[in-house]
C-alpha cells in the first residue's frame, strides 16, 4: 500500500495550478511507495485560497504560510510565490522540518540561495527547484544519449528561450500576472524568468560553465506599475544573451527575450558532439533531433525521434507509441521522481544546491552585463 | 454547487484508462454543472476489475455488467470493450435508463448500429461515441474555420490512418491487446478501427458520403490465434482504401493501414477549398497547417499555426500560448462537451445516430471492397 | 575529345526552354563522349522561332519541322509541341533516322504510343521521354534505396500530384500556356499532365501496375477557347484518383488535381516496405525522408536526408555538401544520361517503350473512370 | 543588340566555376544590354588553366595574371584566388582600368581592404565583391519586406553559419582545397570565410554594428600543413561567435563553426521586428519563415513562403511556381545585377567600400575576442 504524502500549496498562479496537476495525476499512472495529498491550499486572500483548494480538491486552506508550516499534518511545502519571498519561506520552512518543492529560481540571487541551500542541509529536509524541462521525456532522452557517449567530446551548446508577450508599452509591471516585469518582486528580468531554464538545462546536460560576457537590454524603459498606479522605470532585463565556456572545453551561446515577435515560449537547445548532434524545442516539445555521424554516408541526416514509445523515458507510463503527451506532464515527471528518491534515498535533482549553480550564472551573466567584461561563474 | 455524474465504466483497457482519465481530470480545468464520480469499474475479472478501481480511484466494482446497470446509483455506463458486446450491452443500458458513452465504431455493422440507435432514442436517454479526435483543440479549430466560410466551395478531402504494428507476422490474432486482429471480436479490421476515425471527422467536416470504390487486402494470411492457440485464417483487413464522392460535390481519398512502417499513428487529413486548404496530423496534433489565398501574393503560403492560444478551441482551460496539451486531452473535452450537452439540452455529438453514419460508410466501403464495384452508402 | 551531337528543337515554350537549358550546360559539369550543339530551333513563327533561337544560341531556325528532318546535319530531334503533334513527328523523325526526345506524355493515348515504339525501334533509332523527375538526385536515390532491398517487400505506394492554377474559372483553354485545358490538344488533362509522371517514377520504382478503379472529375465545365475565342465545354478531367494492384503484391494510390489550393506543383511520393519507408516532395525536392526499422529502437525515427553530398547520384558533379541545386537540374542529368547511353549503348530510360507502360496505366485510369469497373492494364 | 563584356577569370577553384557559370548562363534567362564573355582564364599552372578553359568555354589561356591585366580585350577581371592575393590583384586592375568582381571577403584585414576602396575609386572602376547570398531569392525577398516597413522597429538579429567538415584532425592545412585553415593564405578561420557572410547579410538588412564582444576557438591546435609537409600549429579560428549592438538599437547575435556536426553548410538567419519576424536558412534556401503579427488573432502563425513565384525577386526569369532553383543561381542573380548596374550607372552592391564594412566588423570581433573586451567597429 502507497503511503500518504501531504502538500501544503503556498501560492495558486499558473504554477500552482501546474503543480497542483503534477501531485493529483501522479498515482493513476505511477506506482509509487507515496501518494501525495492535497492537504491544504495557502493564500493570503481567503476567498482566493478557497476557490483554488475548491478546484483542486485541497481539503483546507490557510491565509498564512506560518501557520501552515506549524500544522503536524504537512509533510512537504511548494513555493509558488514571486521570487522575492522565496528564501524567508522556504527557511522557516525547513526549520519547520518539511520537504520543500520550491518554484524557480531559487531565489533571488545567490547570496539567498546559499542561505537556503545551508538551511534545508542543516534541517536535512528533502529539497528539490521546479526545473520542470529536465523533464519532457525528449530532454531526458537527450541526457541519456549524452551520457551514454554517444555524442563525443562537446563542442558547442546553444539555447534560447524566446517570448513575445510584452513588446506592447502597455502591459504594466508588478501585480498579479505582471509581478515578473517587477524588479522588486522577480529579481530579474529573462535573466532569472527564462535563461534561468536554459542554464538549468545546460548545467545537466553539459556541466558546469567557468565564465560569461553578457549583455541586456531594457526595451521599454517606462511602465505602469499594477500597484501604485504610477508611470515607474523598469528595473528588469527584457533581453539577456550571453556567451560562454563549459568547464569542458565546450562554448556556449546563450538568449532570451520577451521581444522575439512570433515565438510564444519557444525554448531550444543544440549540442554539436564530435560523433552526433541533437536538438530541442519546446514547441514540438514531444520530438528531438537527431544526427549521428556513424550512419551510413548517404544515409546520414538530421532524424526527428517521435519521443512517444515505450522505451523512451517515461512513456511506458503514458498512452501506446505516436501518441504525444504534453508540457504539464513535465510536473507529473518531477513529483514521480521526487518521491521515488523519497522512497530510495536518492534524491532527485535539481535540489536546491543544484540550483544555485543556474543562480551563480544568473549572477555572473548579470554582473558582466553591467561591467561589460567576461567574469567568472561563482 | 456543481451536481455529481456517476459512472460506471466496463472495460479496463488502453481505452478504460482514456475515458477514466477524462473523468477525473474534467473538473479541475473545466467548470461545469456536473461533475463526473467514478462509482463502479466492471469486469469479468474481479482482480482485474480491483487493480483498475484503485488506480483510478473507482469507489467499488462489478463483475457483471448486467449487475452494474441495475444499481440505482449509476446514472451514465461507458462501454470500453470489444465491439461485438456494443450492442448486447448499449441496448440493455437504454432499457435500465443509463445514459451511455460508447466506444467507437458504433456497432459490427449498421444494422446493429440502427437497433442500438433505436434503442436509445426510445429510452431517450443521452448518447455519444468516443470519436474523441473532432476534440483535438486544431481538429476543432478546422471545423471552425470551415464553417466560417473561409475555406468556400470544397473541392478535395484527403484522409489516411497510417500504423506499422502488425507487419510482424508473429503478432496473435484474438485475446486481450490484439483483439483488434480478430474478426469474431473486432468485425473489420483497419476499416472499423482507423479508417471509422477518419470518416467520422470527414463527415463532421465536410458532410455526408454518397458512394464509394475500395479496396482491401489481408498481408498476412494466418496468424496464431490468441485464445485457440492454433494458427487460423486471419479475417480482418489489414489495409483499406476507398475513393468516393461527397455529397457537396467534393472528392475523397481514404486509406488505412498497419502496414506502413515508420508510423506509428499517423492520423492526417486534408481539406482543399476554393480560398483556403488545412492540413492537419496527429504526430503533431497541436498544429493545423493552413493556407489562405487571399494573404497578399507573395506572402501566400502554408502557415503551421500552433494551437495553443487562449482564443483556439478548449485552449484558454489549459496553460499558457505555446505550451501544448497531447492526446488524452481529447477525452477531457469530450467528458466536457457531453456534460455540457447534459445542462444545456443541446447534446454533444457525435450521438449513436451521428456515428450510425460513420458504420454506414464504413459497410459500404467493405460490400465494395467485395464486389469490386461503385456502392452507395446507406 | 568529345563529339558533337546536332540538335534540332521543335517548340519553343515552357519545356523548350527546359530542354535546352539541359543541352547547354550539361558538358560544363559531366565529362562525356558527347556534346550537345544546337544546331536549329523550329517553330511555325519565323519570329518566335529567331527569338527563341538568340535567347539559347541556337545556329539557325526551321519553320516547318519536316525541313528540319530532312537536314543532314541535325543528329537527334527533340519533340516539345503538345501532345496531338508527337505522334506524326516522332514517326517521320525516325523515318529520317534521327534519335528522338520526346517531351511527356508519349502520345494521345497508347494505340498512338504503340506505332511511334515500332516507329523508333524499326528505325533503330535512340529515344528517350522527358519523365525528367526520376533524374532529381533524391528520386533516383529512392530508385538506389529499392534496388539495394533496403526496403524489404513493399506493401504500399501512394502518389499525388496537386497543382491549384485553374480554380478561377476565368482560365482559358486553348492557345499557348493553356493548351493542357484543351481536350483536343491535350489527348487529357491531369491524368496525362501530371498523373503521368507519378505513374512513370512508380513504374520505376515499384514494378507494373496490374489493374485500377478510378474517378474523374471536371469541375469547371465551360471555359472560353483561346483559338476560338467561344466559351465551349471543357473535355479535360480537372482531377483525376485511382487505387491500383502492382504486380508485386503492394497497394497503390494516386491523385492529382488543379484544384488543391496551396500547392503549386507538390509532387510527392511514399513507398512503405516491409524494413524501410521512403517519402519525397517536389517542393523540397533536395530532401528524402527515410525511415529504417533496423535503427536502434529509441532511435527509430524518419530522417530528411539533405541530398547534396558527392555520395548521391549526380551530386558530385556540382557544389559542394549542403548547397542544393534545383528542378532544373533534372533536365541537365537527362542529357547527361542519354549522351552516356549512346557512349555505351546502354540506352537510358525512358525509352519510348517504357513510356508507353505509363500511357497504358493512364488509357487504364480513364477508361476506369469512364465505366466505374476495375480495369486491367494493357 | 547586346554588348560584349570580356572576362578575365583569375582562379580556377570552387569559387572559379560558381562565377564561370553565373556569366554563361545569365544571357539565357536575363536580358540585358551587357553580354558576359569568357575572354580569358588564367592559372600559375598551364595545364590547370587550359583544362578550366576548355571546361568553360574560355577563348584564351593566361598564366600571368600581370599579363592578364595588360591584355586591351579584356574589360572586367574575376578575382578567385585566396585571400592573401586580393589586395596585390585588384591595386593593379584598378590602376590598369579594369572592372573588378573580387571574391569575398574583401582583404585579409581592413587596412588591406581601404587601400582596396581607394585604389577604384580612384581608378573609378566599377567593382563587386561575391557576397552572393544577398541574391538568393528569399533573402532579397526579405530585403524587400523589412525595407517596405512590415516589420517596424527591429528588436533582434540573430545568424549563424555552421559547419563540420574539419572536425577530423587528419584535415590537413595549406595548399589547393585547405587554404582556409591556413592563417596565412586566409587571415582568419571561420570569420572572414563564414562569418563575413553573415555580417555582409546584417549591415544589409539592418544597419551598421556599433560595437561587439567575442569569442574565439582553435579546437585542432596542430595540423600537418600542404605545402610543408610538416605538423605546424593552426593559426586561424574553427569557431567564432559574437555578441553586439546596431546602431538601430537591435541586438546582435552571430556565430561560426566548423565543429557543428550535422551541418553541412547551415548558414541561418532571424530578426524579430514590432509587427513582424523572418527566418531564413540555407539548407532550404528557397523558403523564407515569416510571422505577421497582423494576421487575424487564431490564425496568427509562422509560415514558409515557398519563393518560387513570378512575383518573387527573380523567379519571373526562371521556371513557374513551385520549381526551385539553387545555390548557384545567386551567381546569375549577382551577375545580372552588377551588368544592370553598369547600363544604369546605378552600381549593385557590395561595392569594395560595402564590404570593407563587413571587414572592419571582422577586425573588431577578432580584437575583441583577444582582448577580451567590448570593441568599437571602424
Amino acid at each position: 500500500m502507497s503511503k500518504p504524502l501531504n502538500i501544503g500549496m503556498i501560492g495558486y498562479g499558473f504554477m500552482g495550478r501546474a503543480h497542483s496537476n503534477g501531485y493529483r495525476r501522479v498515482s493513476n499512472f505511477f506506482n509509487l511507495e507515496y501518494t501525495p495529498v492535497l492537504k491544504a491550499a495557502c493564500a493570503r486572500d481567503a476567498a482566493k485560497a478557497r476557490a483554488f483548494a475548491d478546484q483542486w480538491g485541497y481539503e483546507s486552506i490557510e491565509t498564512d504560510w506560518r501557520k501552515l508550516l506549524e500544522r503536524k499534518d504537512i509533510d512537504a511545502v511548494d513555493i509558488c510565490v514571486p521570487n522575492n519571498l522565496h528564501k524567508e519561506i522556504a527557511i522557516a520552512a525547513a526549520k519547520a522540518g518539511k520537504m520543500i518543492l520550491c518554484e524557480k529560481p531559487l531565489a533571488m540571487d545567490s547570496a539567498e540561495g546559499e542561505e537556503m541551500c545551508q538551511a534545508v542541509e542543516k534541517a536535512g529536509v528533502a529539497n528539490i527547484v521546479w526545473y520542470n524541462y529536465r523533464r519532457i521525456p525528449a530532454v531526458t532522452f537527450a541526457k541519456q544519449l549524452i551520457d551514454s557517449g554517444k555524442l563525443g567530446k562537446i563542442f558547442h551548446y546553444r539555447a534560447n528561450f524566446l517570448q513575445d508577450w510584452t513588446i506592447n508599452a502597455d502591459v504594466p509591471q508588478g501585480g498579479q500576472g505582471t509581478w515578473r516585469l517587477d524588479a522588486a518582486a522577480a529579481g530579474s528580468g529573462v535573466t532569472g524568468d527564462l535563461l534561468a531554464h536554459c542554464i538549468d538545462t545546460a548545467l545537466w546536460l553539459n556541466g558546469s560553465i567557468s565564465n560569461v560576457t553578457a549583455m541586456t537590454e531594457t526595451f521599454v524603459k517606462q511602465r505602469k506599475h499594477s500597484l501604485t498606479g504610477k508611470v515607474e522605470k523598469v528595473g528588469i532585463d527584457d533581453a539577456c544573451a550571453f556567451l560562454c565556456h563549459f568547464q569542458n572545453g565546450s562554448l556556449g551561446l546563450f538568449e532570451s527575450t520577451r521581444y522575439a515577435r512570433g515565438h510564444k515560449a519557444l525554448y531550444t537547445f543544440e549540442i554539436n558532439g564530435e560523433h552526433a548532434s541533437i536538438k530541442w524545442d519546446l514547441h514540438d516539445l514531444h520530438r528531438l533531433q537527431w544526427f549521428d555521424h556513424k550512419t551510413e554516408g548517404p544515409l546520414r541526416a538530421w532524424s526527428s525521434i517521435h519521443v512517444t514509445d515505450g522505451e523512451h523515458p517515461y512513456m511506458s507510463k503514458w498512452w501506446v507509441p505516436g501518441l504525444a503527451i504534453g508540457y504539464e506532464h513535465s510536473f507529473v515527471h518531477q513529483v514521480a521522481d521526487f518521491l521515488e528518491g523519497l522512497a530510495t534515498g536518492k534524491p532527485a535533482g535539481p535540489t536546491f544546491r543544484d540550483a544555485l549553480e543556474t543562480q551563480q550564472v544568473c549572477d555572473a551573466v548579470l554582473a558582466s552585463a553591467k561591467s561589460g567584461a567576461w567574469t567568472g561563474v561563482g
